[in-house]
Order: structure tokens, then sequence, then C-alpha cells
């Protein structure tokens, strides 16, 4: 089999990497070159310095992967790929794109006879050796096409990748996926903090995590990497107090509005986020402001 | 090592089928005789047909193993033990016991020159096989007596136990373990019904779980369990929406309050399974006929 991979940031680079390994040919192209060249000396990867160069070094029906940042980038280069693309060939969007994006993409290129699938990818740095979680939407036609690819990222051939739907039902089951995670380390996070607050008990977390990886009923992966990261460190003095989130949970939380279903938990886990990222302040000093207007209690300065 | 298990319901057989198979040698005593008889016929422990029977097979220093349910029954099995034990005999406690009484518990057998532990163990029915996780608190004396038994039970002598501080410390670490997986259980669960909710896409939870626990972030003991639950079934038409809970969740909620640390979705995971208890009905009664004074909108009957 042979494919283009197209963005080689961590998630495309260790793709490709995995892809190599498995005998799979990749064109490479990348918006830095230096990544190409650098990891065509080391995949043996064949470079391209252009989408164009990369559609070129494909034999039909062409299969193009994705792996961009979800959004204008993404967009951009997938309308850029269809002139150069024929009626048959592939693109797969394996980033984190919101569905409803991918449902419309798939029409898009349906109506230039060209086949859309969507990839939602879990994994990150240590899909690598590890392989990837792979959740895709599309035809069973477009499947055929991409299937080597998946049975070579994913963990083994026979699972880790699933055909889970039509176009879209990848992302949206990535984006589910994505939600949970943020109720799960919520959860655990809050455990922990509660373990460290009991200063009689002098609880060493770095010892209790790694207990808990065995037996126990929270043993999870996210469980393995903390109890990794609080051997090294368990006070956390140096590292902000500040949580970053990407599209994924929003989408979660706005799927679970549009559904009219709950979702409290994934839908507070997402805004102890905001609300780490200083987003809180306001109403915070509105509160403050309000306990001063009816019992005189002090308000601090910023 | 030998050492008496006193309560042979799910856990305290179990776990006495586990200490059988590695050789130790178990007195058992159940209120219900038949359980003891039984369980001395398939596993060769020492049947008691009292606490007192129990102690006398034992030499001292006495290695005496409660696993009761919490509260009543405990305290009452722990004060018929005191006259019946010697200085340096030890009580643990396996039990899910609130952490105050365990170190109310260790100060008055103490008065009595007897040691106890709080054993906080975690791994259900699973494990017999797999072994428990088992968070013991109490002093360095008292472990070297029940280590062997430790070592037994646990997934494997040097993994799933630790001691983890001082009498309290255990039955506190797990308290906590189990109100992270309130907060976990629920985040999937949400996570999951909005999969079955998008309609559209007639998504397979059950490959989709089984697929996510192969190289995704998600990847999970709990998610194990649910996965193999959805082969058998993904409608879940006949299981009631109705979710118990027990003391350790409400506790978890409790020391976040004592300890002005917000733990916002372990504790909205509790009120969910309150909720699923019917017991949102009276808010959400009042609710509908709020709405109904100022809008005029319908209120159904019950």
């Amino acid at each position: 089999m042979q494919m283009a991979m197209i963005g080689l940031g961590r998630m495309g680079a260790n793709m490709a990497r995995r892809l190599r390994r498995g005998g799979i040919e990749v064109v490479g192209y990348n918006r830095n070159q230096e990544v190409v060249t650098t990891l065509a000396r080391e995949t043996g990867l064949l470079p391209a310095a252009s989408l164009a160069q990369a559609v070129a070094q494909l034999e039909s029906p062409r299969v193009v992967w994705l792996m961009l940042p979800a959004g204008e980038v993404t967009e951009r280069h997938l309308q850029d790929l269809i002139p150069l693309l024929d009626p048959g060939d592939l693109v797969i969007d394996g980033g984190n794109a919101h569905y409803p994006d991918s449902v419309r993409r798939g029409e898009l290129l349906a109506g230039h006879d060209l086949l859309f699938m969507d990839a939602g990818t879990s994994g990150g740095v240590w899909g690598l050796d590890n392989g990837y979680c792979l959740m895709v939407g599309g035809s069973e036609q477009a499947l055929q096409l991409v299937r080597p690819a998946l049975e070579c990222l994913a963990p083994a051939p026979d699972r880790g990748w699933a055909h889970v739907g039509p176009v879209g039902a990848g992302h949206f089951t990535k984006m589910i996926h994505n939600g949970i995670e943020y109720g799960m380390m919520q959860a655990l996070a809050e455990g922990l903090a509660l373990l460290k607050g009991k200063e009689a008990f002098a609880l060493d977390l770095a010892r209790i995590t790694e207990l808990w990886r065995h037996g126990s009923v929270v043993r999870s992966w996210l469980l393995d990497l903390t109890a990794e990261a609080l051997v090294e460190d368990q006070g956390l003095a140096d590292i902000a107090p500040v949580v970053a989130d990407s599209g994924e949970g929003r989408w979660t939380v706005l799927e679970a509005v549009e559904q009219g279903i709950p979702a409290p938990v994934i839908s507070l886990a997402l805004a102890s986020r905001f609300d780490s990222q200083g987003k809180a302040d306001y109403s915070n000093r509105l509160l403050a402001v309000m306990r001063r207007a009816f019992g005189g209690h002090a308000v601090g300065k910023d």
C-alpha cells in the first residue's frame, strides 16, 4: 500500500513512522520542509515539497491522509486537494474536526466523485509504539482502500480500529471519547487533591497511585500516566494550575444540549477548566462585592 | 501464617479462598453456619461456630480480619472481640468503614493493648482470581503480623498493597478511591448515552467500547467491564435506571466540604445517583409548578 501523509506534526510524524515500520509506502508533506527532509532520511518516506507533488507521487486510487489542526488549516488543504485528485481517490481526515464539518466535507467531496473518511485518532505521543485507537467513518468502499494503513496504525491488525458508521461517525465517536476523558481526568484529579489535602495522614500520592494500578476499580491508562508523573514530583509547585481545553470538550457539551440529554459531569469538567483559565474571575469578583454589600465583608484588592 | 476471617459474605468468602490457595491457615466464622461449613469443605478452612471459637483456634499474637458490613455490625463484632483477645493481638477491618470510625477504633483497641489496622479493599468479585488492591493503615508492628496475608491477597506479593499511613489512612484512601470511581463511572456513562442518543449514526456501543479498550486515552478496567456488559445487551431496556450509593461517595463529598477543596465532578456524580433514586422529584415538581405559575405551562399528573 502507498499513501500520502499531509501534516507531519507530533501526531502526523509519529503516524508516518509507524506506517513506515509496517512497510507502507508513505509520501510526506509538511509546511515546514525541514521536517519532511529529516523524516525522509529517518524513515525512508518520499518527500514532497507541495500538495501537488505529494499527489503526483501516488497511483490512483490515491489515499491522502490529513493530519492537520482542525478548522481552517484542514479546510484549506482539503479545498486545495480537490482539483488535484481524480474520481475514486480518497481523503481521510485524521485530525480532530467537529463532526458536522466532516459530514459537510464528505458531501463536498462526493460532489467531485471523491471519497472521504473521518478517522478520530487517539493515543497521543504513545501511539507510535503502542498503536493508535482509530474510530473511522465512511463507506465500505473507502474503508477497503485504507484498511492496511488502519491495521498498521492500530495496536494490532484486528483491534483498536473500527469502522463505526457513515462519514461523521468517526469524529463524533472521537469527540465523545474526549468528553469522557475530560470527566475521568477531573474525577481522578479531584480525588488526588483530597488525598493531598489530608495533611494529618501525610499520604504519599506516588505510592497510592502506583498501588491503585493493581487490582483497584479505578485502574486505567490515565492513572498509569498520573502515577508515573507523581514519582518525579508530587508537590507540583512548579506547574501552573491552568488547564487548556481544545474543541472536543466544548463540542461534547454542545451535543448534550442539542440532544437534550444530561451530561452533568462532562459539562462540569469543562467548566472547571474554564475556571482554571481565570474565566470565573468576574463572577467571583461579583460574589465578593455582593458579600460586602449585604454583610460588610472585606473585599481584597487584585 | 494463621488468621481468622470474620464475615464470609461475597468479599470475605473469596478472600478466604484466596488466602487458602496461598497456603495460609484460615479460621472462618460467619453468622450463617452453613456458609462456614460449605467453605470449610471447599477450602479446608477451620470452621468456628462463634467468635470465641474462632479466637480460641488461633495462637498469639492472633490476627483477626473483619470483613463485615460497615457501621453497627462491624462495631458489635469489634466490641465482642475485645474481651476475647490478649495484648498484642491484631484486628484488621477490611470493610468499608468511615475513616473517623477506624481512627476511634484504633484508639479504643490501643487502650486494651490491642493492635488495629484498617485495610481498604478494592477488587469486587474479580479479586479472587486477579487479587485485591489493599490500602492499609496502622503501625509497622501490626503490619509485620499481617504482611503474609496482604502479599497473598494482592495481585502479587510486591504490588497492589501498600501501607499508606497510620490507622485511618487505609479507609481514607479507599474512600477517595471510591469517590474517584463515582466520577469516572459517571463520565463514561454520560458519554455512552450521547453515543446512543445520536440515532442518525446508529452507533454500535459494544463495538465502540471494545475499540476504545485498545490504545485510547479512556482505556480502563471500568471500560473493560462496560464493554463486556454491552456485548450481551446494549439496549438496557430491562435495567431499572436507578443507581444505588453506599457510604463512600457521600463521605468523599463531606470530606471535600470539610477540607474546603472543590470536588465538583465527584459531588455531582453523587447527586446524579440521588437523582436516579427519585430524590430530585420534589424539586422537579416545584419547577413544573413555577413554570405553570409564570407562563401558564401545562403540568402533568403523576
